[in-house]
């Protein structure tokens, strides 16, 4: 909070916005009074959701002289006035590591984190070796700005590592999935918070992902959603969706749209939708739509357009 | 559509948005299509809801030439780029009238209807006349371009009426609530379309929003929120209601959104909320939300700064 700020008083800032993701949401009144009264800056607070480093609040900055994004690392491309402060876990990753032992087969590992935890990677790698393991940390990569960072839509980081599995040391199942599905080799999920520890099976919801796409082979009307959010804005991949759907006699309809819901698709009366937003939309959200919602290389599969031994996540470059 | 058609092509674009409220988005891709075999534009849909002529999508209005919004009258400020194009519905008033005659009282009616059926208002007082009374249609005024016409926030051309009633032509109970609230008389509501006719009764609505100011007597931590939307962006109103809250020993900040959910506001942590956005999100949809979403007037009652007796609906100026 120090940081902040000092941060906000050296800038001379009048108006201060505050973005961060929901799960720090909650902080941000009390912050705000603290900055209003250490500061004299008027606090505008960012009432939108927040999803990531992608997905920044343009028109909040239009309206203030700074902004505090918290939660997330910078993708590399914010305008000057969005300041981002990373939040880092408190808690270590040893006893992960631990944990996972037992689940362990190989003598090399491949690991990865997200930015929450990277700090402590070397944490990691040391346990790994006090069990007579090999640790294996995949450079910086893409919108990865740490070695062993991985995002939610980008796991290059952990490709082309000549490791036989992956331990993942982190919160949730949308990652450890990813680098299943990128790698095709095993992983094994370790959380910090919760403290478990499971071998990730990416069949489920593979068998998924492959109803959808047969539920779309007969679609006639098709969205092409093009995400608002700054990090998020693919209109050259939407595009060529458009078109190769097109050459296959497809009616396809660019949609623009801040955040994707189902009535927004409903609404359209569309028969299907290929999601080129936030690769995560499509995956872990499909339950929630009453239309199959792909991803751009799914989509290609229901055209004829890539062979399905090919499938691949969706991933930014 | 030929209309719509000829001003894409004598406008030279290349690439098209569509934007339309909710009931006619359904139409969107069979239109896109068509502007694009009969044009060569590109079209790109707004995905996003629309809820108005206050709701305009300026982030489409930045990657396109040219912007067609369906359903909605000009506010007077829509930039250049957008062209809107008045839904107006193809029945007429005078069924509507007519099932309106036996509920009437006084010699004397004031009559209003929306934007839809606005061109049909010199019917509905000929059947008024018919039964030997007399139609009063207020001046265009604030919001309404047209006389007799009232919007959600703009009741302006009904007030100052020399009149003992009311008869609001048209769908839904918002608008003739509005009425009833802004001039305190009778209201007749008859809807061209359902058929529906009935008195308006403001007494429920009212018990909830004094239900609603009960509960927020004792908050703490209020948030001010201010719409995105361009035609309901209210900094003024919104800084003053927190300026006032302040003096008042509250705990005030300042939210700027988009669209206005109840997860936004749980995830803040707030224990009520004083919403500067278009004044139906408050007294609609308060069954969605966990906390009291007040009207400025209504959190101007609160903190003692309004009395009771002069409780009156939000509008826009």
């Amino acid at each position: 909070m120090e940081g902040i700020i000092e941060i906000i008083s050296n800038s001379g800032a009048r108006i201060v916005g505050l973005q961060a993701p929901e799960g720090l949401k909650r902080s941000l009144p009390k912050m705000a009074k603290e900055i209003t009264e250490k500061t004299g800056a008027e606090v505008i607070l960012s009432g939108d959701p927040c999803y990531g480093a992608c997905d920044i609040d343009l028109d909040l900055g239009k309206e203030v002289d700074l902004v505090i994004h918290l939660g997330h690392t910078t993708l590399g491309d914010g305008p000057d006035k969005f300041v981002y402060f990373e939040a880092r876990m408190p808690g270590d990753l040893k006893d992960a590591v631990e944990r996972s032992i037992p689940l362990l087969r190989g003598k090399k590992i491949g690991v990865a984190t997200t930015v929450q935890h990277v700090h402590k990677l070397d944490d990691a790698l040391e346990v790994l070796q006090d069990h007579g393991l090999q640790g294996v940390v995949g450079p910086a990569c893409g919108r990865a700005r740490y070695p062993g960072q991985v995002l939610g839509c980008s796991f290059g980081t952990i490709k082309g590592l000549e490791v036989g599995e992956y331990l993942f040391l982190g919160t949730g199942r949308f990652h450890p999935l990813g680098i299943a599905l990128s790698t095709g080799k095993r992983v094994i999920a370790s959380d910090p918070v919760t403290g478990e520890v499971a071998e990730i099976d990416p069949d489920p919801m593979l068998r998924r992902r492959w109803g959808a796409i047969a539920r779309a082979m007969d679609s006639k009307k098709i969205a092409v959603i093009v995400s608002k959010k700054p990090g998020q804005r693919r209109w050259e991949t939407a595009r060529k969706i458009v078109d190769l759907g097109k050459t296959k006699g497809r009616d396809m309809v660019l949609v623009y749209v801040d955040n994707i819901e189902p009535d927004r698709l409903i609404n359209l009366g569309v028969d299907a939708a290929v999601s080129t937003a936030c690769p995560r939309i499509a995956l872990d959200d499909a339950a929630k739509y009453n239309i199959p919602v792909l991803t751009p290389q799914e989509f290609e599969i229901v055209i004829g357009y890539r062979r399905a031994e090919d499938y691949e996540p969706d991933e930014y470059p």
